[in-house]
């Protein structure tokens, strides 16, 4: 980390830097350079380091994971972990924090020298295959920038990206002939069978086109690209190593060389070869979902050279990173930008410059006035990820995504709203509907640009599909049973949050028979609370709880989705009061909180749940579903607490090293919740059109609105001995609740907390000051 | 045969056949009642009995076929064979007498009752699967219409077919719960993972459709369906065989149940419900190679129920068959109308109603102002089908065939015309760039629609393009050389003959430097021709023959393409008068011929050679190097020896029986030699706008031309006692020579023959009165 912060200070401040005799401190960063790509991706965060613009469809990163049977390549799922000695190549596309993975689709890798291998060989084995050595010395990651030397490749190699296509610099070792190898064999999450097919094309123009259809994450996806070289092409090689073809037809021209025009198969590898390069070689490549020509229109829309490129895509992110101006200690600043930085990857842009996309019926289907956008982790996002680009991106990127959301419920076989959706194809990862939040909050904020009637029905069908995830019983029976369904308690809890939101909506529309209908459904997660244990439960269909129970047991498919009933029993958003008051009262329920946060956990081994880290007691901080448990403190009256318990999280969670991120970024949901935690409010109950008001974690914090207005968070005081709010005050006027309003924050303004040692345990107690609930209004 | 010609009868005639009393003679059947889709479908003639529309997208027909591995496949490449006992379903797509095939696309089979095996069972265990024994009685094929009793599956299957539209109607025994199997792992020329993914989708509206991706003759082949049946769907199952699969990724809805609305895999079979009908169950299901919404739209082009698109079908069947009026006795008069029957079946339609098509290079193209065909055996219909079309068919069907081929072209990887084609894509099947002499040909007799300079710089690209089949080779040396590709004498030989075309389309388009560049590779025949042995050989690099050499072996890869020096020592149609003073004049020429056809081969086994099959000594009349050779005694001045040839062949090679073809039909070849051969003249030189004249086998035949005209041919004193033309007047006038030029049939007119038994040795003799060759000109 050291060193790549020295190369981007060598490269961004040249003359202050070799200047040391100057004594005037530095001065801040801009946002753009406060941002460290390497935050997450060691430990858990699964984040990559390379080259993306803003929720760009090209994610240009590199890839050290060695071949991995599926779940070894758990570390690697965004194909890049700090620690590893070498690098394999570039591939195009890369999720940011996923727990599960896919893509690293077209790897390209550049060799030098007359050997050109086309395996990657042996990590351990240096010069078995085209992998090479790499170190931190001169690796730079910036926002749209990668580089690193490539050392026994002997090339150094720079990325960069645009929204639709990615560039690539390399720079060979004087004098050694330069190539390329392309190999479509290989894929993050890989293993035998995944490619489907592939294919490898050279034009008479020197553009290769090609494509692959794999079976992984998702079950059928087809992925195209063009790409084209700065240099001219000396030879190719289009090499199929796939062994035992039953049948293999006809040879076409060229037989048996390998300097074909085209090749098919289900193990190709294409080898380029430029040789002797006076300079370095670009190489310009787009990718799409829908067909090569697609992919060449993608290459065509964003023209220019590897400096252009980057410029603009330089310019992109200062602008997006701008909208926020954070004054904050240099460490605590980073974690913020950078987990700004994480939260603008996704959902990434998926349709084609023509405005063609693939929908989730494997159709080519087109976006008429807007861009289509996929990479869609709802169960991660709908919590805070989406309430945050919905204040710090412009309106058209929310109303682009529920567009999108709309769009591919059209083209659903299953005639509902997206569950956990990447290029536009299902994944049905995850539980919820929860869509369904993503896009009531947005129309409850005012985002338009696309028909709510038709957003209502869109709900509403995916709310009552009974062959998902146990619908048909919910229905009937107002649970999930798990002996029909797994995973039924959080099932339960999570579509009655869902079913709440759509009244909302429904409420809004004035129809008020489905609002009738679903604010029904929305306490049914009664039906799966048990009070005599005081935990979320599953039940059975016979009505009784199953046992036995262990309220710390955690595994897949059981009654609880990657949790157990601790962090599942505060899942109430829109009722938080109503399950206080059934838990026994306020007391019962902060007591329960604490015993959460306190709970001994030495004795207790998650390690086969991948997803489980970030422990705090029995806070999992890495995984959603504690992620607005510190802030339901304010529910019960007692602010001071969650003000406690984030800074226990904050400390503990989140720093600027690889190792950063306590759990998977999840396509930028744990970085959401930092930034929101960092201004001090987080919206526990997306809909209500409230941010349950923590504490800040920086000095200062404004927020560029539409219209020039302005929303800033100061905080008096702010320091370590200084944990606690004793005062806020909205625009000058003392704020005794403990919540926000969102026209509160668009209306401009200043939000001021004066922070101080001890709590104020009188702050937010009263029953009028506490956040939303249904049973309180 | 006897038995389906009865049941015919009693449907077409039922008046008649209950009137055995009434003496007269009945009327001679029309044309569509003479074809009889049951020749070709035993012995080696590899075509279909089921339904097909004339150049039709869909051919529906019954799969006997068993389970098979690639080379055993051969004799089911259409699916269904005369002799076998059982039917395992109803596929839409096949070829009509492929030597190599695919196909055999989305296999429906009724079941009644209750059990409804998802397997096809073993076809020696009734009952052990879906498949049904069947028998000749009752079971009926006329053009677009097919109706057989499926004894087993009690049901009566009736299948008809519109262009792009195949419609079944099964009638399930009274009482009996009806259901479909939709069989996605079956194929034509099946082996283990051909299917390399497939996909079945129910709609809300009842829709069913799916796609399949196979890895089979055309090494990618994508192929979609939409399917609606007339009865409600009570229940369906998607099911998946595969096994082994590494990663499943997650359920989607219905997890457990096989009612999902989707399912994807490699060994996909659906199960559709019906219970108890009271009438029959209509399916109408429509193909495209772009995608299920292209099949929907063909599926909605074509509306109607199977007695609407039955009865449409007719009417372009009794038009199409009745622009040739054909007086003959009955079986001649069934051989000829049948052979007519088959020559109108490819190139078959093979883009969508709304343009899109599928092309070379795997991505969707639009064909804008023609109909996109394909199905391209160019290397057996460059002779005789292609010219036929010309004549028999409106100038637009020869025009699309040429557009279409341009398209490709346009849309080829390695930009060059189609080789061997279906569905778009490109199988490299054979040799040569036959698609050149079909486009000249077209353009010579005045054929329009298309831009015939890009017509000249696509035939001038497919003789340049050095990779493809040694053509690099062919245009440095003069030859293809047999120790750097094989089957090289066939290659040089068919290469001049190509390029003799390309010349002559140069030629007219006043290009004299392309003509004199091609009109010099014309005559590299000679450097394939070895005068000491007068074979035409294969040369090495060194420039000496390929040795040991025996004129009699024939081998796959060998120096010749599906056969031997004998066969391919007649392939210089563009100057075969030269050729002839190379093999030492016409009277060594007529003695070799001679030789050929009264070979002993009593000693010969070519058993193990597919394609060789109806052999008279070394002349083999079951694949298309032979097809020109006996008309070449007219070329030597010896037309009375053609005429007696000719005789020997109809009368051993084709007959009214599903034996009656000797050899593949070629997608129509063998059959355009019959319509051909039978009106009296043949086009052994495309391009040349000659037909030379043999003799008929029909008394009167008229073809019906453009603009009213009619062109008839008559055979006075036709019988086989008098097998020998003794005169031949045009229009009135004696024709001296024993050729007819194109011009002359398009003019309209009478051609009159004068059979006698006894040759007419000076009719033809005279060099003036010899057909077409470069060195007589």
């Amino acid at each position: 980390m050291a060193s790549s912060r020295r190369a981007l200070a060598l490269l961004a401040l040249p003359l202050l830097a070799a200047s040391p005799a100057q004594q005037t401190p530095a001065p801040s960063p801009t946002p753009y350079e406060a941002v460290d790509p390497f935050i997450g991706t060691g430990g858990e965060g699964h984040t990559f380091p390379g080259a993306v613009a803003p929720f760009g469809m090209v994610q240009l990163s590199p890839d050290t994971d060695a071949e991995c049977q599926i779940r070894e390549c758990y570390a690697h799922a965004a194909g890049y972990r700090y620690d590893d000695p070498t690098i394999a190549g570039f591939s195009h596309t890369h999720f940011s924090g996923a727990g599960h993975s896919d893509l690293g689709d077209f790897l390209v890798m550049p060799v030098s020298g007359e050997a050109v291998p086309l395996e990657p060989g042996d990590a351990r084995v240096p010069g078995s295959g085209y992998r090479s050595r790499f170190s931190h010395d001169g690796e730079v990651a910036r926002p749209g920038y990668y580089a690193v030397t490539l050392r026994d490749a002997g090339v150094r190699a720079e990325m960069t990206a645009g929204t639709r296509v990615g560039v690539h610099r390399y720079t060979f070792a004087r004098g050694k002939a330069a190539h390329l190898v392309l190999d479509l064999r290989r894929s993050l999450y890989n293993y035998p069978g995944k490619t489907l097919w592939s294919s490898l094309r050279l034009r008479p123009d020197g553009t290769v086109t090609g494509s692959r259809r794999t079976r992984g994450w998702a079950p059928d996806r087809q992925l195209f690209f063009a790409m084209r070289f700065s240099a001219p092409l000396k030879d190719h090689a289009f090499v199929s190593t796939e062994k035992d073809v039953a049948y293999k037809g006809f040879q076409g021209p060229g037989r048996g060389s390998d300097a074909v025009a085209e090749r098919q198969g289900r193990a190709l590898v294409g080898r380029f070869d430029f040789g002797r390069l006076e300079g370095p070689l670009e190489v310009r490549v787009a990718i799409s979902s829908v067909d090569e020509a697609g992919a060449m229109t993608n290459l065509d829309a964003e023209p220019g050279g590897f400096d252009a490129v980057a410029a603009r895509t330089r310019v992109a992110w200062e602008q997006a990173l701008g909208r926020l101006d954070v004054a904050a200690p240099a460490p605590m600043r980073r974690t913020v930008y950078t987990a700004l930085y994480h939260s603008l990857l996704a959902p990434s842009v998926a349709g084609d410059a023509d405005g063609r996309f693939r929908g989730p019926d494997n159709a080519v289907h087109r976006a008429a006035g807007f861009t289509f956008r996929s990479t869609f982790s709802l169960w991660d996002t709908f919590r805070a990820e989406h309430p945050l680009l919905t204040l710090v991106q412009p309106a058209a990127t929310t109303s682009d995504i529920v567009r999108s959301l709309l769009a591919s419920r059209r083209a659903s076989p299953d005639g509902i709203l997206p569950v956990w959706q990447f290029q536009g194809r299902e994944t049905w990862t995850m539980i919820g509907y929860h869509a369904v939040p993503v896009i009531a909050d947005a129309y409850l904020k005012g985002i338009g640009g696309f028909d709510a009637d038709e957003a209502l029905a869109a709900m509403v069908a995916s709310a009552t599909y009974a062959p998902y995830g146990g619908l048909g019983d919910y229905m009937k029976r107002g649970y999930v049973p798990i002996d029909r369904e797994p995973e039924a308690a959080s099932k339960t809890v999570e579509y009655a949050y869902d079913d709440w939101m759509i009244a909302r909506m429904a409420e809004k529309l004035g129809r008020r028979d489905v609002a009738a209908t679903f604010d029904k459904r929305a306490a049914y997660w009664r039906n799966s609370f048990d009070p005599k244990t005081g935990f979320v439960r599953a039940r059975k269909s016979d009505g009784a709880f199953r046992t036995p129970f262990d309220p710390t047991a955690i595994n897949y498919g059981s009654d609880y989705t990657e949790g157990n009933a601790w962090q599942y029993s505060w899942f109430v958003p829109q009722d938080q009061a109503a399950l206080f008051r059934a838990m026994g009262g306020d007391g019962k329920a902060i007591a329960k909180l604490d015993a959460m946060f306190d709970y001994d956990n030495s004795q207790l081994d998650y390690s086969h749940a991948e997803d489980i880290a970030g422990l705090i007691g029995q806070y999992i901080h890495g995984n959603e579903p504690s992620h607005h448990v510190a802030y339901l403190y304010n529910h019960a009256g007692a602010p001071w607490r969650t003000q406690a318990r984030l800074k226990q999280i904050v400390d503990t969670q989140y720093k600027p090293a690889p190792d950063g991120l306590s759990g998977n970024d999840d396509l930028g949901q744990m970085s959401a919740w930092l930034v929101f935690t960092a201004l001090g409010f987080y919206p526990v109950t997306p809909g209500s059109l409230e941010y349950v008001i923590g504490r800040p974690f920086v000095e200062r914090a404004t927020l560029a609105l539409p219209g020039g207005k302005r929303f800033t968070v100061v905080a008096d005081g702010l320091s370590d001995a200084n944990p606690y709010v004793g005062r806020v005050t909205l625009n000058g006027e003392p704020l005794a609740r403990s919540y926000l309003r969102h026209d509160e924050i668009t209306a401009g303004g200043e939000l001021r907390f004066t922070m101080r040692s001890r709590p104020n345990r009188a702050w937010g107690k009263a029953a009028a000051a506490r956040p939303y609930s249904i049973s309180r209004r």
